[in-house]
């Protein structure tokens, strides 16, 4: 009783670091996670030091150099990576912008995607698809939520024209984790096509939720956003590029962070690392908000840890809301991660639901396809919230 | 009497809401601008505000929606454009790449380019070159800094094959400005080829400390940063598109923010204006911080009244540090704009100069070709801080 009584406490106390999390319910955290008070203290402390020291000068220029390669590091830390392989972005789709717009595609080429995919993504590659003659083939992943097998479905529609594989790690839609590491493992294994098959991952609701190591998994391509399952700002996010694939993905959107320059200030080549698909000035205080959120994360538990209590509520939120009359969840078992799909069956407006719990300060989001509404929980979700949401709902539908 | 002393009062209280202009001289405004309190404060609060309402709810989407609107008419007003034309980005090096990606090249087209260009910009179109075989002309712009006419070395450069030129307005190294529209007016009517010439402006520079009237002077392509001249935080910039330019731009790096969804969630087109070009989430709160900071200097006074004042202390920086014996200024004549470039004629290093100066709370950098030492003054830039350099030079060198 003790033990259960010091972690309520302990939970109440780390909850109150989150402002977003007093007088609502929030469940948007696939949107965009809570900022901590220290996250935003890191980040009001960088904007105040810059200007105490700079905000350009030797000594802060240097600065700026040494506090990214902090972030790098905090990142590859959490991904089981190397901080070579990180490059910083502004967001997940920039990261798949580098990725999909650095491969020197030839006509013919086949980039298979699955149906699952957001729309940001989705556009990339069909402007890819236009300006390069590359072919666009769609897999039935959705599908595969409660039955079938994702692997077997990739693998039927790999191509001996296939050159990338475009897929989520947690699908943002239905909630799904696709099983990674084996749909790499079939990729890299293919044997129809005399190019290798590479895979590039929107990792946008996993990074902040999976115990991740990319290292082992073996992805060529992992494209990630600190403001969501992380809790960082939003604006800074990165690509992990696997260094066997490093050397042949090209830059495209270029800038000072990518090169080196002699003293003359002549173009002497790319930055050996993931530097080399940086582009120019970002907001650097927000760099430094991202590392205090990862800090915050890894002072509460291992990823690991922090994995299995949000199993524990989101089958608990799976399992609340399977109960209500009128409510069917997606996932016709425990859901392997935060967010939770569901729809009312009585044709009532998701839309509509979604506004009138959150003017109950009860925050969730609509998912167009398939048409549905979205809860995430992350660890320090309460059991109570998920009560106050399960009533909510029985009082309105 | 009484009218000086009220504008010194004026200036002196405005200069408080800068802190970095408390205890040391900043001469770095080409490098990074002076963050306002206003600037910071409205991070903050938009911040507060997030966490407060969200941070992702139906009502604050749509409140971030507005807000990025506002940013983008404030931007609007500084250019003399209408809002529809510019997108937001992350940098002026961002808006580059949208533009040097965005053209559908064909081999053996042509761009031209300056040879004061920054090597940010010189290696997109390097990239461009090797990935599409066009070919680079190099203008000699630099030595037109004192005798001869840079409309007329663009003119003699350009190329049946020519489709781009690649120019700054004022030039960061050597703070030349150049005739933009005389320039834009040579490129729009040569006759030598059968397709346009277009001008894409790296407005690193000019934004912020030029009066600008974009519509008028008809340039096709305007990359900026909200961070230099305009004082607002780093990550925030953007790029204004003629609308006679911008259904034959392509969109290369692409995201939600450009297309519009069906209720299915499906792509249907892209969106009808500059937010075509943007990718997806970004750092909103900077985004009214630079709204902030851009009001901030419309209360000042007007763009040309702000102008004014930087050019009567920049020939005062100029004759001040020409009258150094050991000193020479690169122009031969008052600077048209904040930047002032000048070199230590005894051969000592500009390096150790700068970094000396600094130790002594007087921050300016190096250039590395022309090797030279650039120090910018803004409009709120006070003289006695002009003398404060001075002296301390005259007891380096």
């Amino acid at each position: 009783m003790l033990d259960a009584f010091s972690a309520t406490a302990r939970l109440e106390k780390y909850r109150q670091e989150f402002p977003a999390l007093a007088h609502k319910v929030y469940l948007n955290f696939g949107g965009q996670g809570t900022l901590s008070r220290i996250a935003l203290g890191a980040i009001i402390e960088t904007h105040k030091y810059l200007q105490e020291r700079g905000p350009f000068s030797v000594e802060i220029n240097a600065w700026i150099v040494q506090k990214t390669a902090s972030l790098r590091s905090a990142i590859a830390s959490e991904l089981g990576v190397s901080p070579k392989t990180i490059a910083l972005t502004e967001n997940v789709t920039a990261g798949c912008n580098i990725v999909l717009w650095g491969i020197d595609w030839q006509v013919g080429d086949r980039i298979l995607i699955t149906d699952c995919e957001h729309p940001g993504v989705i556009a990339i590659v069909k402007e890819i698809s236009r300006r390069f003659g590359v072919d666009i083939d769609l897999c039935p992943i959705m599908a595969t939520l409660n039955e079938g097998d994702p692997i077997e479905v990739i693998s039927q529609h790999l191509h001996p024209k296939t050159r990338l594989v475009v897929l989520s790690h947690l699908l943002w839609n239905t909630g799904q984790v696709l099983p990674l590491a084996e749909i790499v493992g079939v990729c890299h294994n293919y044997s129809g096509s005399n190019k290798p098959v590479q895979v590039l991952v929107d990792a946008a609701q996993s990074v902040g939720s999976l115990p991740l190591n990319l290292t082992e998994i073996g992805v060529d391509f992992y494209a990630f956003t600190g403001h969501k399952w992380l809790c960082g700002p939003a604006g800074v996010g990165g690509l992990y590029i696997r260094p066997e694939a490093f050397e042949k993905l090209q830059p495209t959107f270029i800038g000072w962070r990518g090169v080196n320059t002699n003293e003359k200030g002549e173009l002497i080549g790319w930055k050996g690392d993931g530097q080399r698909f940086e582009i120019a000035t970002s907001a650097y205080p927000e760099y430094e908000g991202l590392r205090a959120a990862i800090a915050l994360h890894q002072q509460w538990g291992t990823p690991h840890e922090r994995y299995q209590q949000i199993c524990q509520l989101s089958e608990y939120l799976w399992l609340s809301l399977s109960k209500i009359n009128g409510i069917e969840c997606l996932k016709n078992s425990p859901p392997q991660a935060g967010l939770v799909s569901f729809r009312v069956t009585n044709n009532s407006s998701h839309k509509q639901l979604v506004q009138q719990l959150e003017k109950q300060g009860l925050l969730l989001r609509t998912i167009a396809e398939p048409d549905c509404i979205r809860a995430c929980v992350h660890y320090f979700t309460l059991s109570a919230e998920i009560d106050r949401l399960v009533e909510a709902i029985k009082q309105m539908i």
